[in-house]
């Protein structure tokens, strides 16, 4: 979301503190940490698996999660190859929740052609006996929604090991799956990105595809819709799309070549202490805790090389 | 924030979900729960310790909460009295963080008259020798920043019994007061509303003073500053307050009359239920687990008497 999480800085008098931190360096901060990743430290995007969703103010761009929600992702796919979203618009913005975006006409929705309209939904999958399945690094934190919490290859997510399921958690800026009451009743039409605190009661109860890595100021700071819901009640406050692309399909010199942290790191357990314990001399009182949807996953623009 | 709080919803076929939901009420839902609140179960702001932030764009009104920083609720007003804000700023909206209001130029800030520009820092109070403290009702779900959460007369808080420590809590819409490196460098003169997720790392390291009980939109959906922090970069990007008042100090009816869902009651804690564990059949599984931060503290334009 932003490269460098904000570390102290609720000021008046911020650069001074922060040169005063630098000067009394008793902890690492995450800025600290972060300036000294490596290369190897990062990782691209998968242009097969990254979407571009071209707003007027911007583009959003939005990392999918095939491991957890293979189906899904392909729809989306589909979808976006077949043009559906182009033209159609984000239609809710509720604020402290969710910005929203499909076909305005619910019920009458533009047809589909390869894609399909329904799918079968993807909330948890069986990850013990997993292919595919990228590390789970977790965090030591206690969750009051989940026995276990971490990160899996840059995506927030949770598993039980009792029941043997995993899932991607609704941290601020992940992307679902609207659905009405049926189970299968979505299919990657219509798309919902975080936008307030965590709501976090909707995992394990609707289908998360991904989480956008850059953008999301382009749907969080929208005006909030009006009506219930915070749908937007007049068509002309709908935020029309532009298009949706694959990123693989769109010519390189026009791709947002993201990167993003890698998860599964010694850098990366450094980067979350320095969130559970923040420096002083600004911080007088470390949490000793960091909550899973506090641990912020860096991205930034690939450098040149 | 929300008069209602959203219970299902993210639709394709919300209102199809609706009407099934009336049809097989397993549990009721915090609609349900909050139609049936009776009027005593509500309350008032006192008006002598609201503030009303007004923006081009509409009204914010804030809640202080004297009975856990009080210094801080009396300098608030005296600055909001002798007019400080009028024709200062937002001058800043971080992404996912805070929007922060005050002097634009930090450096040399605006000479206050009868309040002070710098006040001993109110983190925390006593609460086990408090008098005056509004009962704590308290949440059963476990929290990895604090021993013991709930809520004190409409404020999400936290409290050690160990310490003795009682504080409120950085939920979205909470207020705190800006400063830099020293406890007593700040003073009201710069405030922020807390506008993403809930950063509880800043419990205890900064003082809270009230909450936004009303038109938190004005803040949250402000496009983001792109300078370091979301500090706006340019001054015409900056939002400009059109003034400060204490509610008591504005003619009746100019006045918003906000009424808070009581927090010691039955009902909240029925309400707070149907939070816990959400109604079918949209929901599918329960979290059986609600975070001190999602628990919905309803609001209302007191109803015509």
């Amino acid at each position: 979301m932003r490269r460098v999480d904000c570390i102290a800085a609720l000021c008046a008098g911020f650069f001074v503190s922060q040169v005063l931190a630098q000067a009394v360096p008793a902890r690492p901060g995450y800025g600290d940490v972060l300036a000294t990743a490596k290369p190897a430290d990062w990782r691209g995007v998968d242009v097969e698996n990254t979407l571009y969703l071209d707003l007027p103010a911007g583009r959003v761009v939005i990392e999918l999660a095939p491991a957890f929600a293979p189906r899904h992702a392909e729809n989306i796919k589909a979808l976006a190859r077949e043009k559906y979203f182009d033209g159609l618009a984000v239609i809710r913005s509720h604020d402290n929740y969710v910005a929203q975006w499909g076909d305005p006409d619910e019920k009458n929705p533009r047809a589909v052609k390869s894609a399909k309209s329904k799918l079968a939904a993807e909330y948890s999958m069986r990850f013990k006996d997993a292919k595919d399945l990228p590390p789970f690094a977790r965090l030591r934190d206690v969750d009051g929604y989940a026995p276990e919490v971490g990160h899996s290859n840059g995506f927030p997510s949770a598993r039980d090991p009792k029941t043997n399921e995993a899932w991607l958690t609704h941290c601020y800026a992940m992307v679902g799956v609207g659905r009405g009451t049926e189970d299968d009743s979505g299919s990657g039409m219509s798309l919902y990105a975080v936008t307030g605190h965590a709501p976090r009661h909707l995992d394990r109860n609707i289908t998360v595809v991904g989480r956008v890595v850059q953008g999301i100021q382009h749907l969080s700071a929208l005006p909030r819709g009006t009506g219930a819901l915070g749908f937007y009640e007049k068509a002309e406050q709908r935020v029309p799309i532009k298009s949706v692309r694959v990123a693989a399909d769109v010519p390189p010199a026009e791709r947002t070549n993201v990167e993003v942290i890698r998860t599964d790191t010694p850098l990366f357990a450094a980067l979350t202490e320095a969130l559970r314990n923040r420096p002083g001399p600004w911080f007088k009182v470390p949490a000793g805790h960091v909550e899973l949807c506090n641990v912020n996953i860096a991205t930034r623009i690939a450098p040149a090389r």
